[in-house]
């Protein structure tokens, strides 16, 4: 493709913080941004000059945004296949390409997608019916967990089934098609934040370790302490997915390291991620610049870590030390600019080099 | 004061890329910004959801500015006199303080209060008539520069005097109120960029050895070719302005080095400056970052630079070399969104850390 020219405007669906965070990435390349998002004076919004507050199912508005933009991108998976149907219906080029997009929606299509590709993966089976549930724990056994396939994030709709004994009623608890993951007895988490471009270059970040606190990313560090190994196995599993998809963007691959080493994936991200917020100042390009490269054509920047690395999210009411942090000599201090912190909501982060 | 917490709003004068350089980081610290710019379409108003459109001099758009911002702060030092009154009037807190700004937009105030302050400047005099030029001329002899006491800026309204046959209806052709410089033979430029807190804290950043082109600014390297203790001169000098202005947000002095090393004071710039921006990713705090943090009652960053640096800006056509730029991987590419690239603009810079 012709690469696109500063001046030229990128549209972001969504208006969180990962949107907020792209906006000024592209911003520092003298690119435009237009969010599109069904949320009124989201972070997003609050940096950029062109914002559509609408229904990610209005035709009329996607049309519209898409004959305003020069590319249209997302900063989460959970956009429905039809808004990115109507966007190309209307003419945009939109990347990530809707059907990776689509895939990560669903955490069943996604896991068959990982084993189809020789990624290995936790035991899973499709949950639709407490039937299929009893028959799946008689399989799988317990300690697992029952999630569900679709609009699941940090630990929201989900079901620890720690015996048996749990699984009773399960299903009817849930209350959505679910799947039944086999529990793996992990040493660490980790996970590969990957680029691809639209000429199929791909760069991989440095392995980040990962810490979640009641299923949200509470801390990542690097280096991973994981082998070389072990580090190519994860790249060899990004590349994979990433070709598959003939994928445009930073994709992101969540992996349990097991006591052998090996490595079991547990979700993907089609999107820049919260493990690599920091590359904003550990890396030569970050993922947010480096998606807008990607998306607009340009060539992939070089993903060179230049500290060993400490981030820690700010969850809810943590962001209210922000004086503290502020006075922090060693704290980057990142803020979303929510207007309320509610209990698990991501505020912002603090990135420490070393 | 109370610091600004996170959601507050900072208001900026001016639509300049130093204007957007500024949103970003406010955005990054959790900030909203609202800027006030008679520019439409500008670059800073492009990362920014609240922009209001008007005349500096427009009382009523003013006051409604103030009320809607929790601090006010400039990209420009040609603020009129009466706009910072008018926002102060309307109950603004305005940092850095309208007296700063009036004596930097005058050069024979400048001059003249940088003398009273004990730093050293070329010799100068008030010029108000061809007469007192040709006085001065025969007092400061020739070579020397004939420039407008106000509103000069990269070059612009500047006269060179060669010899003193130059000064003939030299006057006339400058067409405003002037200031005569005698020219200082300098071994080399150089800059600081300094920063006050509403605490009074200083901080400084190495100093910056800079090229000029045209009048223009086109390189600043670091570690600038200067001794340890010129490099102590500037920060007195710096130190001694901001506490007689009871400064609060960064300044920046330019100064010509001596062959004896001497250090003689060229001019300041009541805000940050073109030769810190390669703070964005050379420093532990950005120059913008500084800003923001002062402005807002917050603690200074640390100033730590990390590696040496080559900051090149891109001026008017230079910018059309983004392609080759951005497949640089030594190139950290900062583009301005500016829509013409008229002769001697400034279109973007590019940052390299060696």
């Amino acid at each position: 493709m012709k690469p696109l020219a500063p001046g030229d405007t990128i549209g972001i669906l969504g208006g969180g913080q990962l949107g907020r965070m792209l906006s000024i990435a592209a911003a520092q390349l003298g690119f435009d941004v237009a969010i599109f998002t069904d949320e009124p004076d989201s972070p997003a919004a609050r940096v950029s000059a062109r914002t559509t507050i609408g229904n990610y199912l209005d035709h009329a508005a996607l049309a519209d945004f898409a004959r305003r933009v020069d590319v249209v991108t997302t900063e989460f998976e959970n956009v429905p296949a039809e808004t990115a149907q109507a966007l190309i219906d209307a003419g945009a080029r939109v990347a990530p390409n809707p059907h990776a997009l689509a895939v990560a929606q669903d955490r069943f299509d996604e896991k068959s997608y990982f084993a189809s590709a020789g990624i290995a993966t936790p035991p899973f089976r499709a949950i639709a019916s407490q039937a299929d549930l009893d028959a799946a724990i008689a399989e799988i056994g317990a300690p697992a967990i029952l999630k569900t396939r679709r609009l699941g994030y940090d630990g929201r709709g989900q079901i620890r089934i720690k015996t048996e004994a749990d699984a009773n009623g399960a299903y009817e608890k849930l209350g959505a098609p679910g799947i039944l993951e086999g529990f793996c007895a992990f040493e660490r988490e980790v996970s590969i934040i990957a680029a691809r471009g639209w000429d199929g270059a791909i760069a991989f970040y440095d392995l980040n370790e990962n810490e979640h606190a009641g299923g949200i990313l509470s801390r990542t560090t690097l280096p991973a302490r994981v082998s070389a190994e072990v580090e190519s196995h994860a790249q060899d599993a990004a590349r994979r997915v990433l070709e598959a998809f003939d994928y445009v963007g930073v994709l992101t691959i969540e992996f349990f390291v097991m006591a052998d080493g090996s490595l079991i994936a547990n979700e993907m991200a089609p999107r820049v991620h919260n493990s690599g917020h920091w590359t904003i100042e550990g890396a030569l390009t970050s993922q947010f610049g480096q998606h807008i490269r990607a998306v607009a054509g340009w060539p992939l920047g070089p993903t060179t870590r230049v500290a060993a690395i400490e981030m820690l999210n700010l969850i809810g009411d943590e962001a209210n030390d922000w004086p503290a942090l502020a006075a922090d000599p060693d704290a980057r201090v990142h803020l979303y600019g929510k207007r309320s912190a509610r209990s698990g909501r991501k505020m912002g982060h603090v990135t420490k080099l070393r």
